[in-house]
């Protein structure tokens, strides 16, 4: 591609990152904005007040997404951007807020620059993605796909007991908008990495593939409590043992499939959990992570096989439950390469990479051809008052969903990428 | 040996047992007499009282101890058999109790059959063997035989915040008689295994040869936090899987080292615990026994250097530190084949094997020469009121003790094994 200068204002999308950061602000460089709280109503107000200031429509639906139309007036199927502005308690000041105010910035750019294009241009803010307040995560968007019935969204029970439907009342974003909405034309999500491998890699650009498809489970090995001293090893039937043997075995699953399988045995209990008695009961989970499902439900299998197996050895029983299985999702293979291109186009470095943490994006790409712009997390660390990317990182990200917007949606002036619009 | 009939009197001592088991009844067919208690005055009384209606000289001694001595008059250093009387909170029958009345039984049979000894006979009660109300454990015994000095014990306090000085006043078990004590002749200490092998292997009396030492190790691996689904394989620093790597390596210690030898993690903590992150804290505990040091100090040093070299190969950091090192006791040669013989004179099977938990035995086999006699115990079962150990074992426990004390004190009327009196 041959791009002109994008129009795209460093300063400006750094000033809104600013101010939106200040409500909530932790005083640590964190951000505190549960969603559907005061704090997450403040937050809101302004994005509104700025998408109304730009001259867009803006649209609230029954389960509190904010969408933010250009041109105004327009009602054809939008190129669809944005993300998510709550928070976990303990959040940083990028996830998620970084993907919408670069999505305003890429209007005012169009804005002010006077392109026109073949499709309105959306911005989106959706509801209650970090999940930290009312389960699932990615409510909103979940909703907006037709992923799960909005009375059933708008009657969960937030931790602080407190019903999503009437917190949305309370803030007043419970809009007249329906929802499940009208698929988009396309949605693209820029978002930070949240993970290690850019930042590493001194990569500036990830070309997001698709995300993980995500098994969970919990193991729950049964032996006999013996005193440490008096009970031979050949006597045993340690559950801990059997913990930590299948804790290895994940390891070595992980290993021998090769990225991007990860396997993590974050939660591990043992009873009664004493220094000089063998253990008779132990819980452990394993959460295994491929992009493929076939590759995943293989070292499920494994993983289970591995199980029995100790289990066996150990003379202990063995219970398995499943916490959580998501299927794999593959972003739209021409958003994936309007992205890498952009990014080769303005000079950066880029990967095709999977995502290994869920996005809104997942659930978009069940009704429209969706994709990721991914920028550096540095030391891989989010969901934390330390997350952190360059302002040059972010800048460059703004640039190329920039110009994957612009491909998309058709821009009347002639710009490079042009050609990669129909979907 | 060619043996007459003991004259121990089954009945008698199952009596007994009966009756003190009725005091800190637990109504599970358990006993709770913590050390010091109103429980344990009770107990403690009623064995005076035994002692007493048997003719034997009662001494109680500083710290609590009881030694009842026959015949009366005697001052020359006796053939001391015992244990203890008090309990874990939720205890059985037999840990301790046992040995106790079961050393009354052989006074009254000697007493009985009018059996005269070159060494008087002593039944010792030692305070606190079970340190679960006040530390350390063996507290008694470790007293008389000067390894511990008296103001220090008298000056523990106790998990409930009771002076243990201040409680034996209370209970009336203060005593004139100075401990440390002088030395007795020999000490034998019966004892249900409270493991598993002579239940397992069928087998009648064992024979110990010694308590097993004991080396507890406190590991802390320090890594970090990251996300399970965003970090690849290669970039993280799990202390959760190198906790998982140490508790393999030590059963792989354990298994190549061989009985005697023994490892146990009972105890892993994960920080923070979660199913999806990656722990960047692990704590776990290692305990390793054996019957000879220099085995244990090369399983401990190996067991360091795979910790050192997991963490190494993981990232992470390592410190551990030392949560209590005891050297294995061997018991007197000529003690345990007097055991050994006495099974077999009787028609017992018996075998040789060290103790894997610590008793009073070990403290006294520092002053003078010292053994144990070991009867089964129902599935290795102890500290738990499901203690068990049948009739016809316990009888045949307290015969060998009969045989072994005759042996020892130099019975005058003619008894086999008295060739092995000279200690």
């Amino acid at each position: 591609m041959n791009l002109p200068d994008s129009g795209v204002s460093w300063p400006r999308l750094r000033a809104r990152l600013d101010a939106l950061a200040e409500i909530g602000d932790t005083g640590d460089g964190g951000c505190a904005r549960l969603a559907l709280t005061d704090a997450d109503r403040e937050g809101r107000d302004l994005v509104v007040t700025w998408m109304r200031d730009l001259g867009m429509r803006v649209d609230i639906d029954e389960v509190g997404n904010i969408v933010g139309t250009w041109p105004a007036a327009s009602d054809e199927p939008p190129v669809l951007v944005g993300s998510h502005i709550d928070t976990v308690a303990t959040g940083g000041r990028y996830d998620g807020n970084f993907g919408v105010l670069a999505g305003l910035e890429v209007v005012e750019a169009i804005v002010t620059a006077g392109i026109e294009t073949e499709r309105p241009v959306a911005v989106g803010v959706f509801t209650d993605e970090e999940g930290s307040r009312f389960a699932p995560d990615m409510l909103g968007s979940l909703v907006y796909v037709g992923g799960l019935p909005l009375e059933e969204a708008l009657s969960v029970v937030g931790v602080d007991g407190a019903v999503l439907g009437d917190e949305l009342q309370r803030i007043g974003y419970a809009g007249p908008a329906p929802c499940p909405a009208r698929p988009p034309h396309a949605f693209v999500e820029l978002h930070i990495e949240q993970g290690p491998v850019l930042d590493a890699e001194g990569i500036e650009i990830g070309a997001v593939t698709g995300v993980q498809g995500i098994s969970w489970t919990e193991f729950t090995f049964t032996g006999q409590s013996n005193h440490a001293g008096t009970t031979p090893m050949t006597m045993r039937r340690d559950a801990g043992h059997a913990a930590a043997a299948l804790a290895v075995a994940a390891r070595e699953i992980a290993d021998g499939a090769g990225p991007p399988m990860v396997a993590t045995v974050g939660r591990v209990t043992l009873v009664p959990n004493l220094v000089n008695v063998v253990a008779r009961k132990s819980v452990i989970t394993v959460d295994l992570r491929h992009t493929e499902d076939a590759v995943l439900a293989a070292a499920e299998g494994e993983l289970h096989a591995r199980a029995l197996a100790i289990a066996e050895a150990e003379g202990v029983t063995i219970t398995s439950r499943s916490l959580a299985r998501f299927e794999p999702v593959a972003f739209d293979p021409a958003v994936i390469d309007l992205v890498e291109r952009a990014a080769v186009a303005r000079g950066r470095s880029t990967k095709r990479m999977p995502s290994g943490a869920g996005h809104d994006a997942q659930m978009l790409a069940r009704v429209c051809p969706s994709g990721m712009v991914f920028v550096p997390s540095r030391d891989g660390i989010s969901h934390n008052p330390a997350e952190h990317t360059d302002d040059a990182q972010l800048a460059a990200g703004a640039e190329v969903l920039f110009d994957v917007v612009l491909a998309l949606a058709g821009a009347k002036r002639a710009t490079a990428g042009q050609e990669e619009m129909g979907q």
